[in-house]
């Protein structure tokens, strides 16, 4: 086995340096696709891919792709990479630590004088996060050719821009005919993530090897009921919008407790109220919902208790809605033969390391579509993510780097 | 009796020039107070009270005051008024009718050749609405020193900004020590306002007359939970701050409901959810809750109810919390020369009234501790109030001015 050595202070500047790159004020971080941040964060990107001598292309999304080209450049490359957009006043690990992990992973391979076989490719894939258009993985979804040109072209963020608008405002231009990428493309992909839950941290455990990645659905639902000033309009036959969302909340919290596995969850993140004064009756609210399981069958058992609920409630309190499910993407599981290799660089590096499931979705889900694919996670304080204290230490990063390369060296020779 | 002659044209006139002012577009009314709308809105007035021969007073706050000279000008005249700020999307009659009412009945007089012993004041009251400040009826509560200068300049906006800061930039400066009117200072006060309630409608009556105002109180309830990823985290052991605040609204609507009183209404009208991202727990919520009863004991049970729920739904969900109560002021009574001065009117021009209570909360709550203070109704189309389709017939709002007018009239003597 090769022997590595990992520059954890390379990896912290150039985690610094993302993490400067925010829409929002310190110590939460922003970046929303498309936005100021994220184009600076891209151009900072660039640029160390360049040092690195790797050769750059973009797609017509701004996925970016960053070749250290390999002895025999026929050969289909060994890919690794993640996103690096932020929700609104988030960490700066979440996505980041993978695009930034399989630079220094390059870098430390380059260093060994390692020559790979077959190439090895930096990806960073544009909006994994679902801030701005409402889907996640939108990169990876349009790579695997889950999201078709029109389907793309038909996403409109909330101020009614459209995709196409801000793809060519960010300087991505081209025929999204061509981002599709065909199955065979890579020999493997391997997505290095922070777990986002408390499993490895609690274990003690520096490295999880993910057999498998959580199917996640979205709902959006819309209430109408009817407004009125809140002093004036007696309680007995009222239509309150807010009451049946509250009730539905209730209900979707519910519905995954009673799904038959421990495994599921369910979340009202969104709950917006109109007209929103304090002394009026709520005539309307839409709720955005998330439900998930690593496997499908108890996921969809709590999809069916949510729509059962929301048509009682809503019957009941005469409260109209449309409820619109968003996604409902298939689990996907791991690639053996990418899961071993992982195993390899674990037990080589003397690691301890432990198969898991993960619960968060990751770009990882839909690459599985067109590659060979498995995920190394790291643990985070806490398992804390999509929060301004999500943090790592900087020697667990570095472990997963190791893993990383040594991943990427078995399968690229 | 004199013989009155009302302009419905000029009211319409008056109150289309109004609805233009409006911070959001069509058909809703957005006036917001200080705000652009609300500039231009009492531009307008002032033009109009001018061109009617009325000498005009602003005090620090704003609240305007357009004074018809009386033959005994040391006497304490009598005074007719409303607001003019709209909450987001709502309606063009709430309040307006209520300034543009005592106008054309001031007009109407003038016509009739009446010369007022009494000088009569047209009242316009800054910021009725709690939208911006939190706090309603805010010019009223200050001419009446409810709310003393230091409570005043304490406020902010959901911006930081301070209401002296926004009151300056709307060109009311001057101490706000000067703001308070000592009782006595008026002989009366009437005001004109809809229902905004479905019992004159029901009834098919022209007028009621308001003997008593309802008890109003409002709460501000901040929920402070745990955030974390929406798909990593595991149900058990959530501390949704979403969920809690959904269980203390349904538990708002189940105090009104069990207070003992079928008058006691209670409202969730505003429910804020942070970071408010599909994939994110809700770490933090907001909840804005009004509740009110025309009787003091059973809204203050409501109020117990409230607290208690709020206490258990909590501790059980392991969210901290700090309910805030905005205000609770007492009901009030309308004085009965005032309101058999406005029986007389109705009487003498032939229409049917009703003798009721208003529910909704107006600033004749606390011109009622300044002066002898009623209220007349007049119906408005279903009831409805607070939303953009709010509606009243012209006819209603000339048979309401004509009451007006008469009650002017007979008070000035």
């Amino acid at each position: 086995m090769i022997q590595l050595s990992i520059d954890s202070e390379a990896i912290q500047a150039d985690l610094d340096a993302i993490a400067a790159c925010s829409d929002s004020p310190p110590p939460g971080v922003t970046r929303v696709v498309y936005g100021a941040a994220d184009q600076r964060a891209r151009a900072y990107l660039r640029g160390r891919c360049a040092q690195a001598g790797l050769a750059l292309r973009e797609d017509a999304l701004g996925n970016l792709f960053a070749r250290w080209e390999g002895a025999e450049p026929g050969l289909p490359a060994v890919a690794s990479g993640s996103h690096i957009d932020a929700i609104p006043a988030s960490g700066r690990f979440d996505g980041t630590v993978g695009v930034v992990g399989a630079l220094e992973a390059i870098r430390a391979l380059q260093r060994t004088g390692h020559a790979p076989r077959r190439a090895i490719e930096l990806l960073l894939f544009t909006s994994e996060e679902p801030t701005r258009f409402g889907v996640g993985c939108l990169g990876s979804r349009a790579l695997c050719g889950t999201l078709d040109p029109d389907s793309l072209r038909a996403l409109q963020d909330a101020e009614g821009r459209s995709l196409d608008e801000l793809r060519a405002a960010a300087g991505f231009v081209g025929p999204l005919e061509g981002v599709a990428l065909a199955p065979g493309h890579y020999a493997a992909f391997v997505e290095l993530h922070i777990e986002q839950g408390p499993l490895l941290e609690t274990e003690q455990l520096p490295i999880g090897v993910v057999r498998a990645i959580a199917a996640p659905a979205a709902l959006r639902l819309r209430l109408h009921g009817e407004g009125g000033h809140a002093g004036a309009v007696l309680m007995l036959g009222r239509r309150d919008a807010l009451l049946a969302g509250a009730e539905v909340a209730l209900a979707v919290e519910r519905a995954a407790l009673t799904s038959g596995s421990p495994d599921t969850v369910a979340t009202t993140g969104r709950f917006v109220v109109l007209p929103g004064a304090v002394n009026a009756i709520p005539s309307a609210a839409t709720l955005e919902i998330d439900v998930r399981d690593v496997a499908a069958e108890p996921r969809d058992r709590a999809l069916a208790l949510i729509d059962a609920a929301v048509e009682e409630i809503c019957g009941r309190r005469h409260v109209t809605y449309e409820l619109q499910r968003l996604n409902a993407d298939p689990p996907a599981a791991s690639d053996p033969a990418v899961v071993a290799a992982i195993i390899t660089a674990c037990v080589g590096l003397g690691m301890g390391y432990q198969v898991m499931v993960s619960r968060a979705y990751h770009d990882s889900l839909f690459m599985a579509r067109l590659a060979p694919t498995a995920m190394i996670f790291i643990p985070c304080r806490g398992g804390v993510s999509h929060r301004a204290d999500e943090y790592v230490e900087p020697e667990q990063i570095c472990q997963g780097v190791a893993v990383l390369a040594s991943t990427l060296e078995q399968l690229s020779s």
